[in-house]
């Protein structure tokens, strides 16, 4: 690896953009790059031959490839780049880059692009990648020109690491990483990204200010997003905040974690409801409501009638991105970096308020919503008993979700991830992807039909050997599309995919797996058991739970 | 169902909109709709529910979806409609719309909406789904209001039938598709839509020239592209032309069909190359292209230097779209529809040219550009001369469709597709797609990497018990990329998806097929026995041929 500074000339060798583009991925760090192959691509997979310090882990599906990236981006909470083939590739990963973006992981996505040359003769492998994927992400780098390589690498890792990331995309022709990089070009250099970081703290002022909020004695709300604990640390001093200013505390609707306060604080009333009438419901009795890096408004249905209970209380939003100012009803917003807002409210709590703090967190049942039960309630109970605290949980259990989440205890953070977007087939390939991590036991919790969407990450588990263990919950089809038009049995049989039913153990043996099956009703004890053999084995190990048709 | 003209309230009935879609486009006889279902489409399958003259095919991931309609589109030549899941479901159907684009297939794209009411507050299953769809499709129509659901509907299907036809998408909202369409509003009807045709025959004096062009003597090249035979019944009259013109022939260099001439003409000199470099010398001998609904300059890599030889030829374009002039090096081009250009042409021929035409069509072996041996050419040679010559071949074959195409003799027209636009995963779903006109026997032939992207169309084949063929030639990975970067071992390694094995007759008894494989290499009477099996199941069988490791 040349020095810092050192220019493709003073190193006299030959190397080519795409050589240069790995040396410079590997200075920022990166030791991995998860692709699919095409003929865009072979110019990169070339130079990744010639050297031995980033590996490329290749996937036998675009989902798998995204999803797995995603997945170990959002444990490391490091840069993972992607690797995917012109508009083929592209369309193929669009999905789960969708649910990229909500989940703000931050990928590079390497795309490639037909010959520069052929540009406006609509050449096969040629297409308007940029139009197709800037809906999707933070920014893209549309390189036409060798001299902007570097230049846009920069910007685009700049970009990154900007909180809140996401996605961002580099557009990279094939006839340019492939052509020498000039020797004698001072400006193509190896200087390392200087991170970017918001060292800001909130001003003294608006400090004060919100301190005197959480004095009054009015009913308040603190709603937190996925995006404000992302760091666990801030978890005490939420809870403090929550204590001191007797403040109820709610998860957003779509939250992606599990731990908005620590575990079992008395304070926490659960995840807000994902229908906006409910929504409004659930917040009508509070006169403030603060959102914390949140997008407490994002919902999924309607209410027939818009209930304005905001024109009743004061919203306070405290976010670091301005765009999520603009759609959400507030009353005032604050722009601030979300860790140092939080630690500076924290922090002068004893001294600005003199009222008592709510009762002492106590252990104890969190309080629930009043759900009905899941029909595989008792293999919920049973199965959240089994998995140890420490191992990561990755969900995309849908229709089984709440009552997966009444019964999963966790006490680490950052042991439970939840899909973002609503693009299926994220769940396994994200698992298999945070095992190249390497740290923790982890686990994917699976509906079957979101398991069809997503099944090719297991052949590089496979491949790789990566203990990555997935339950696959059968319900025998879409069960969430089904409640949701109770009653219609001509519509459910349109819904279905029951006939031929989906052999599962022998699809999963053709990836070279573990399985395991279950059948409902199953007994704690035939469940330790099985539990025992599917956490067991070395590679990917896979339990099918087949809910009684 | 109501007559024409009949609206909901004299029908004295509540109709939705979802109602009245599913009338108008049985109106337009639908018959059928491919899809895969999520909230946004519930509206749509409780219409579907209500009534029993439009079927609901549902596939379980949107490769398949897509690659059936697709299939079924390019067969039939009819209207296809697609129902897609938002963002998550356009997602993951981009890959196969991007194939459809290029084959210009008529494909109807119901991309299904979050409720309107929410448009500006970022809700779940929410997206900017016409910036997503738009660089995809010949149209777009984003529907936001109830009253446009008809217009835009009418709008739709005209622009689907002007040829060059292709994807064209309506964003429909799910609150719109579940209000009821009032009673009493007079502006909606049930009229069918007017057929758009170009009636209109080329101009005397169009005609008049390009007949003394072909009088002249120098050398004259015609090529001809997928749309120009789109018709079989104008191949005949192609031949005609050649002959009087003493032209010769080629098929555009991305050519999908396989008859630009009647089998065996003489003039006929196979398809044009995909290489800028070889496309060019090919030409140059030529004082006149004259290029039928083609995209002749649609290429794959860039020669080196760029050859001018058109500077030396006059290159005639004729289309019956303008769009394809604009990226092409025309001398003249001419606007017209294609068949009747060909038509009036020929019909002039003994009259307007004096000379003799060439030789008689003769019987024989096509000329052949040499090409190096397939690994599997032997197979290839046995392999065709057992395909009976009505069945239906759909290529995915990759590397080894020169091998196939040096073999596989089509007599019949219209029974042979290949993918157009790159996107991998067609294949099968294609071919299955097609058994639905339940005409001919479908075969699909596919490369193991190609088979592996689109594998699920099988579940929906095993679902109807539709007799699909299809034939996966396992060479263990991605060849073609290797045949591109030969002796870099240390590259091929990268791109291996040998490790683990994919056990391919496990996968597919998972998804309910018969399987058979076989190893090569392999004698005629043994390939012979293994057709038999293969060709003699009720549904859908698989014959996986497995080249030596
Ligand atoms: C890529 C994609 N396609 C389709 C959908 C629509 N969809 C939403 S939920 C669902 C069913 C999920 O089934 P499963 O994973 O088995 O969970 P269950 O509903 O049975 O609990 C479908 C198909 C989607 N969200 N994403
Ligand atoms: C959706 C998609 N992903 C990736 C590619 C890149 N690609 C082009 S050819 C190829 C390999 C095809 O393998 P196979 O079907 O086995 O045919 P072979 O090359 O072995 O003949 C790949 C992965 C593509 N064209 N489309």
């Amino acid at each position: 690896m040349a020095a810092y500074g050192t220019t493709s000339r003073e190193m006299n060798i030959m190397v080519s953009y795409a050589d240069y583009l790995l040396m410079w991925l590997r200075r920022q760090g990166i030791t991995r790059i998860f692709g699919n192959p095409g003929t865009t691509e072979l110019p990169l997979v070339e130079a990744l031959a010639r050297q031995s310090e980033i590996e490329y882990v290749v996937g036998i599906h675009e989902t798998a490839v995204c999803a797995m990236a995603d997945g170990l981006a959002r444990l490391s909470r490091k840069i993972q780049v992607v690797s995917l083939h012109a508009a083929p590739g592209l369309g193929n990963a669009e999905a789960m880059i969708y649910n990229a973006a909500f989940s703000h992981s931050p990928l590079l996505l390497l795309i490639g692009q037909q010959d520069t040359r052929l540009r406006y003769e609509r050449p096969f492998l040629g297409a308007p990648l940029k139009d197709l994927i800037s809906p999707l992400v933070l920014d893209v780098w549309d390189i036409t020109e060798p001299d902007h390589m570097l230049r846009s690498m920069r910007q685009a890792w700049a970009r990154l690491q900007v909180e809140p990331s996401g996605p961002v995309a580099l557009i990279v022709p094939m006839n340019i990483l492939s052509q020498p990089v000039p020797g004698d070009e001072d400006a193509l250099w190896l200087a390392p990204v200087v991170p970017v970081k918001m060292e800001n703290a909130p001003s003294e002022e608006i400090t004060r200010e919100f301190l005197s909020l959480l004095a009054k004695p009015s009913p308040k709300a603190l709603v937190v997003g996925d995006r404000a604990v992302q760091n666990p640390e801030v978890l005490p001093a939420l809870s403090w905040i929550a204590h001191y200013g007797h403040c109820d505390v709610f998860g957003e609707p779509f939250a992606t974690q599990l731990s908005f306060l620590p575990w079992d604080d008395a304070c926490y009333k659960g995840r807000l409801p994902r229908a906006e009438r409910d929504l409004s419901r659930c917040l009508s009795p509070y006169r403030y409501v603060v959102g914390l890096g949140t997008e407490m408004f994002r919902v999924f249905t309607r209410g027939e009638d818009h209930l304005p209970w905001w024109d009743q209380a004061s919203i306070i939003q405290i976010d670091s991105d301005v765009r999520y100012f603009h759609y959400a009803p507030g009353t005032a917003s604050i722009l601030a970096p979300l860790d140092s807002f939080i630690f500076s409210v924290a922090n002068r709590l004893p001294d600005a308020i003199k009222h008592e703090p709510t009762a002492p967190v106590e252990a104890g049942e969190r309080p629930r919503r009043l759900e009905t039960n899941h029909v595989g309630e008792e293999f919920w109970r049973s199965l959240a008993s089994l998995i140890p605290p420490d191992m990561i949980v990755v969900d995309e259990s849908i229709s089984a979700q709440s009552a997966l989440l009444r019964h999963l205890q966790r006490q680490y953070p950052a042991t439970y991830y939840a899909q973002a977007g609503g693009s299926l087939g994220w769940g396994i390939g994200a698992a298999v992807g945070m095992c190249f991590q390497n740290s923790k036991p982890v686990m994917a919790i699976v509906g079957d039909g979101s398991a069809l969407f997503g099944l090719y990450a297991l052949w590089t588990a496979a491949h790789y050997q990566l203990p990555v263990r997935v339950l696959i919950y059968d319900n025998h089809g879409y069960q969430i599309l089904k409640d949701q038009i109770r009653d219609n049995a001509k519509a459910h049989e349109l819904l279905d995919i029951r006939q031929p039913p989906i052999h599962w153990p022998s699809i999963l043996k053709g990836l070279s797996c573990s399985v395991l099956e279950s059948a409902l009703p199953c007994s704690p004890q035939d469940l330790a058991l099985g539990w025992q053999q599917f956490a067991g084995q070395k590679g990917p190990s896979v339990w099918v739970i087949h809910e009684k048709i």
